[in-house]
């Protein structure tokens, strides 16, 4: 949303002058859609926004409120993928081998290590190793070569996944040192966290209560470390994520994000795009403070 | 090799009467040969077998040499596949998931101490995990439902084997509790050791040895837990297992047993058969005592 107002301080009462874009989000699930507008399609400036506004329909959330987090809508995104090559050979004489599972396992298991005493017990972090590839089934007598394993990496600041990833390669180098492998590791941060402004926070649950009713927009307290590269705009402009109920009131859970079997409520539409309107009628008329 | 004369003691002195049965081994690899032989075909019965010899091309043995393990040719043979059941989901929401990476990975962190703590120290075991599968290299953002892993299970009695196999399941059931995760598991004792008569080990070394040098013949202290269902044989009679060296002089190694490019040295055979001969001949006259 564009405020030309404070470059034209005459424009007049309606609101003319200021103007609203409408992004659409290209490459989200690859995370490298918003950093292109940014940075090749200038989506920012000319004119330069002031306040940005996004939703996502929400499993956790009921249908007809909108839940705002109250600081991280979104956290910071990394993965890792790694290969520990060690030395093959017969699994009665483990002595003549350099087992990579034994690697692989060391490691996984020092990663809580990493998130309870190499970070701050304030800050909030989580890695997932969601693969392990080694050896075949049907062999049982022949320790392999090479194990895989990967996943993700969430936190909120940078920092701290800067330092998970530095954590994660000495833990990786002292162990293989340790058996004697050696390895391979790509870890990538794929994009910051999407960080609600504070100043906004509350004039967007009002607003957004005025079009459900107040006791229907609510501040979650809690981060979410979810992924979502609208990081890249939140991270330039004062901006708030909103995450639109779908759950029917008349079910206790609904299948969750990703899930093949997602459900979206379509009742939830309407309100939910009235919100976006008050908020931009409310942007373009200055009724809403970014800084 | 079959004695008759224990029923024959007429029998005269060029040892006729006597028979030997050359066995084939069918099926080794797989562990079902040679107790098919002994069940079905009544391989050691009519006449009934009163010792047992076999050999073995041996990598790590020099050629023109012949080794004779003190006590364990062949180790008893296992082995364990293990299905870890978890709940698929999110990785960053782990809570929300039954991580069966994280289950797999903890039991596998405890089988050393299935042999450093729950058998005897002067016990021989391995227990080598040499497969472990789960998830897909390109999804980082969701743990898998599932996490496969097996492998190999050696020592030389089978009552240790034994106690691996149910310590292995104990295990499985405390760490799947603890993370209620489910297992299903598949734990086989493919046969028994094979285990050198004490009593037929020095006559066979000499026998050898006048055939190849006295020196040529020695005894391996060591014991060996590689497989092999000889053990059908060595378990019901007298037995001895030769290691038949083919390692060339000039060579510090050679491929190892199972190799794509395992080395026979076929200049070995000659003196191998003649030691059989030699056995059969000293066997036949009443030469080998056994028992």
């Amino acid at each position: 949303m564009v405020d030309w107002r404070g470059k034209n301080p005459g424009i007049d009462s309606r609101g003319m002058g200021s103007c609203i874009k409408f992004v659409f989000q290209p490459g989200e699930e690859i995370g490298r859609g918003a950093m292109e507008l940014v940075k090749e399609d200038h989506v920012l400036e000319n004119p330069k926004v002031d306040m940005a506004f996004a939703a996502h329909g929400w499993p956790t959330v009921e249908s007809g409120k909108i839940g705002i987090a109250r600081r991280y809508a979104f956290g910071c995104v990394g993965a890792f993928a790694v290969e520990i090559i060690g030395k093959k050979g017969h699994a009665s004489w483990p002595e003549q081998t350099i087992d990579p599972i034994a690697v692989a396992n060391e490691v996984y298991q020092h990663i809580p290590a990493i998130l309870a005493r190499k970070i701050s017990g304030t800050d909030s972090g989580i890695m997932s190793v969601t693969y392990m590839q080694a050896g075949v089934e049907k062999i049982k007598n022949v320790i392999p070569q090479i194990c895989k394993f990967g996943g993700t990496m969430r936190t909120t600041k940078r920092e701290t996944m800067e330092k998970m990833a530095v954590e994660l390669k000495n833990e990786l180098r002292a162990i293989c040192e340790v058996y004697g492998a050696t390895y391979k590791s790509d870890i990538k941060i794929h994009g910051g966290a999407v960080e609600n402004s504070p100043i906004l926070l509350d004039q967007v649950r009002e607003a957004a209560g005025e079009i459900l009713g107040q006791e229907q927009s609510y501040i979650i307290e809690g981060d979410n470390l979810g992924g979502e590269n609208f990081s890249e705009y939140s991270n330039r402009v004062p901006a708030v994520y909103m995450f639109i109920g779908i759950k029917p009131k008349d079910k206790a859970e609904i299948p969750g994000l990703h899930s093949p079997i997602y459900q979206f409520d379509d009742g939830v539409l309407a309100n939910a795009s009235s919100v976006f309107a008050m908020l931009g009628y409310q942007g373009c008329m200055g009724m809403l403070e970014n800084s």
